[in-house]
């Protein structure tokens, strides 16, 4: 265990990449290497009542892991073994600290996958993962991080170890502490280790890419997919100033071929054929569409998706939303989100897995402005207002954390949230773990 | 809301399916008719500390529902209407009632399906399934009831409504409430409505049945379908004394064919291929193997699996286990109940649930004799130490209910169960949700 509390190590882990930049700065920082150590830090926060923000990679978007003066930063990414791969059970025993993108390479030399894929696999923990419930572009077919946990190795506040889950695929013994912290942001317990549930790699991959007059055109297509009872693995929508934003970076010329795309993937014995079946079901409302087994191709296919955001990064600083809403409202939805930009001025470009119905707006500002104030956070509000009155939810995978806090009401109601408080309560009596985050 | 006090309507919610038959009757039924029912009946126990035992199709096999003298039961089997099914979300939302199969029908009608599939769909409630957090055959490939559940309408213990969850496919808003209430049984609230995900229909399905000379290789031969990344949505074990008493049953000679078989379905896009790619992998430790895409076939393939469970009621009163372990311990585990059944001379048939590691060891006796005292209890006992022996768990997908509660703190812990309590207490202060159970 290391122990920093210098300036350099302290202004490292203030904030995560939302965006949020908070006044102060958190008093010290410990870095983990052991399980030890994180019971150590607990038991001496327990005692002196300090705030604790758990930090994996930081990769986070809703500032769940940004600190402040009078707490300590409890830094896990130095916990990164990934302890056993069992590919008999497809199972991943792991350290907080993995990287996602190392595990699911870990697992590719069992023949297996670990399935979700968040686009910051490259830079976002497990444990981060886990503790946001992180989603992904496969999400659509394999479902979201909770899906794919079996159970936790946690340490509670108070210092004490406590194992929830099973090793087993299937149980159902007791109440599904698992999923509970799954998603909690760091407020109910600190998660030391993680039991995984691994896939077997797909045989066949297949990849679409479709473009449109109108992001309403590529949002309809995006729904006759799922009417038609196709399952994609993956069904990204992309809009024309991501289009643009992408062009702009990499000198090609996807704009020109519509002002929003699709892209799509299927897998699995016969992804062929179901992709050629999606070719069939987006042709009446696309301008172009090309799909391909070629893996080369295919990358170049995803392109439009994948360097969307890096694109957009190039030009100014992003507030990236999350908003979620059932799958048939998603044209009503994209439609919203231009007519917010056209009228509050502020640029949002919007990506969606829209296999899921989840939106990732994401207002660009200038180089250096503020995007959790004035015109770029009412713009955003009034996003969530949308979604919220489409029968949606303000973040389908990356969280609450500091940023959507104020309106979580809204979405929860006030006896749920009671309860909510109440629970956190039962794991965190003396409110150390987090406090102000997700809840 | 009726309110039945009479022994007759008493005598028929004393118990469930399990066997356990309690010494005393409950006080009274109400039969709701709809939420305002639940919500008086809740407000009533809670002013007069009256424990309610929550009841919906009755088919439960670990006592979750019985209830005894000084209880009052809740029968929601009454709230049974299909709200809606909206094919373009693939959601449905419905009354705790509904019974599975008429859901999974009503679905069928739009190209979509209920994944969750319990042996017991005919005669088992959503509600039901909800509680227990459900398995069945096809969860191999689709998962369990809790990865069906969206959201939920609940009632709690003081008679206040709590929505919890979404519409959405996905959401992180929040502590994951809905998969907390999944699986606690009837101990935390009513469910009075809950909004479920549909799947689409599989466009091809086919099937295979393979005879083996002992149930050992039977279960290698599942854990090699599994090893070679091949994806079953149904892969089930049946053992000799299941097939002797199918055979008794129905006349076939399935016995003949050897002493354990597999069942299996592929489904999707290239399922012929897929089932024939299981063929290749069973075949060295076959004594005969059959596929086939006809359903009329199809369903005669299944037989030995489907047939089983009646088929050895017709011979005696059984105890059905529920115990899961560890994939790659499935062998290990059916040899371990074949050597307590001949150590005890208590008759166990084993049916499993391979693809998952669950496994239901059935204690057979004679009719009318009491399946949780004496040996036939200790045989069940001793397969509950096994399964935690082997890395596993008591209960796969019953529940704990009344009768495994004893085991629960061997596998769970102190810490783990305090946590539980204490989250009781939040929703149930009073503990008035069926008390003594689950937890
Ligand atoms: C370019 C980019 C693309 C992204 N794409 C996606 C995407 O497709 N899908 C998606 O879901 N997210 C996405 N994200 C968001 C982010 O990567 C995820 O939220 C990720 O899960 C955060 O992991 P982390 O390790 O970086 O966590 P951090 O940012 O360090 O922390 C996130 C939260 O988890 C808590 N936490 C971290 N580790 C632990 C632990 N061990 N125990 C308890 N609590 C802990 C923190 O306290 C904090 O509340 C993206 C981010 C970027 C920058
Ligand atoms: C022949 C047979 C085969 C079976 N096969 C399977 C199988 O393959 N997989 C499997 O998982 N199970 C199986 N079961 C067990 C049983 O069918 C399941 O546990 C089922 O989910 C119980 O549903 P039910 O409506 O009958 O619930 P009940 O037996 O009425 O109740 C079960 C529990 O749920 C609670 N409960 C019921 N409704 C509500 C509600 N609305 N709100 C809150 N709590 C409620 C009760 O209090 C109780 O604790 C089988 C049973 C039989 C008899």
């Amino acid at each position: 265990m290391r122990l920093l509390e210098d300036r350099a190590a302290r202004e490292a882990v203030a904030t995560d990449r939302s965006g949020h930049r908070p006044d102060t700065l958190p008093d010290a920082v410990v870095r983990a290497r052991n399980v030890d150590d994180v019971v150590e830090t607990l038991r001496w926060a327990s005692a002196h009542r300090t705030p604790v923000v758990t930090r994996g990679a930081g990769s986070g978007l809703a500032a769940g892991s940004s600190a402040h003066a009078g707490q300590v930063v409890l830094d896990v990414s130095g916990m990164d073994r990934i302890v056993e791969i069992r590919p008999d059970d497809q199972v991943a025993v792991v350290e907080p600290g993995v990287l996602t993108a190392d595990l699911d390479a870990a697992a590719g030399e069992h023949g297996l996958f670990y399935a979700p894929d968040p686009a910051s696999a490259a830079i976002s923990s497990i444990g981060g993962n886990i503790a946001t419930n992180a989603g992904g572009l496969r999400c659509a077919k394999y479902g979201v991080t909770r899906d794919a946990v079996l159970g936790l190795d946690l340490v509670l506040a108070d210092g004490r170890r406590v194992a929830t889950g099973r090793q087993t695929v299937k149980g159902v013994a007791g109440y599904d502490l698992t999923s509970l912290v799954v998603g909690s942001e760091g407020t109910l317990a600190v998660v030391v280790g993680a039991t995984l549930r691994l896939r077997p790699k797909p045989l066949e991959t297949a990849t679409l890419a479709a473009h449109f007059d109108d992001v309403v055109a590529a949002a309809a297509a995006a729904a006759a997919i799922t009417s038609a009872r196709l399952q994609p693995s993956v069904l990204e929508l992309v809009d024309a100033v991501t289009l643009e934003a992408v062009d702009a970076a990499r000198g090609s010329s996807l704009r020109s071929l519509g002002a929003a795309a699709l892209v799509v993937q299927c897998d699995g014995r016969g992804a062929l054929a179901e992709i050629e079946a999606v070719g069939q079901v987006v042709a009446p409302f696309a301008t172009t569409w090309r799909a391909t087994t070629d893996p080369v191709e295919a990358e170049e296919l995803l392109a439009a998706r994948r360097a969307g955001l890096p694109a957009l990064e190039a030009t100014g600083d992003v507030f990236i939303e999350d908003v979620a809403v059932p799958r048939s409202k998603l044209a009503e939805a994209v439609a919203g989100i231009q007519a917010i930009s056209a009228r509050t001025g502020v640029r949002i470009a919007t990506i969606a897995h829209a296999g899921d119905g989840n939106l990732h707006p994401i207002v660009v500002v200038e180089r250096g402005a503020t995007v959790t104030e004035g015109p770029p956070w009412e713009a955003a509000c009034a996003v969530f207002d949308l979604a919220l009155r489409l029968g949606g939810t303000l973040t389908g995978e990356h969280g609450v954390g500091l940023l959507k806090r104020t309106w979580l009401r809204a979405e929860l109601g006030e006896d749920s949230l009671d309860l909510q408080h109440r629970i956190k309560a039962v794991f965190d009596p003396l409110g150390i773990l987090n406090p102000g985050k997700g809840i």
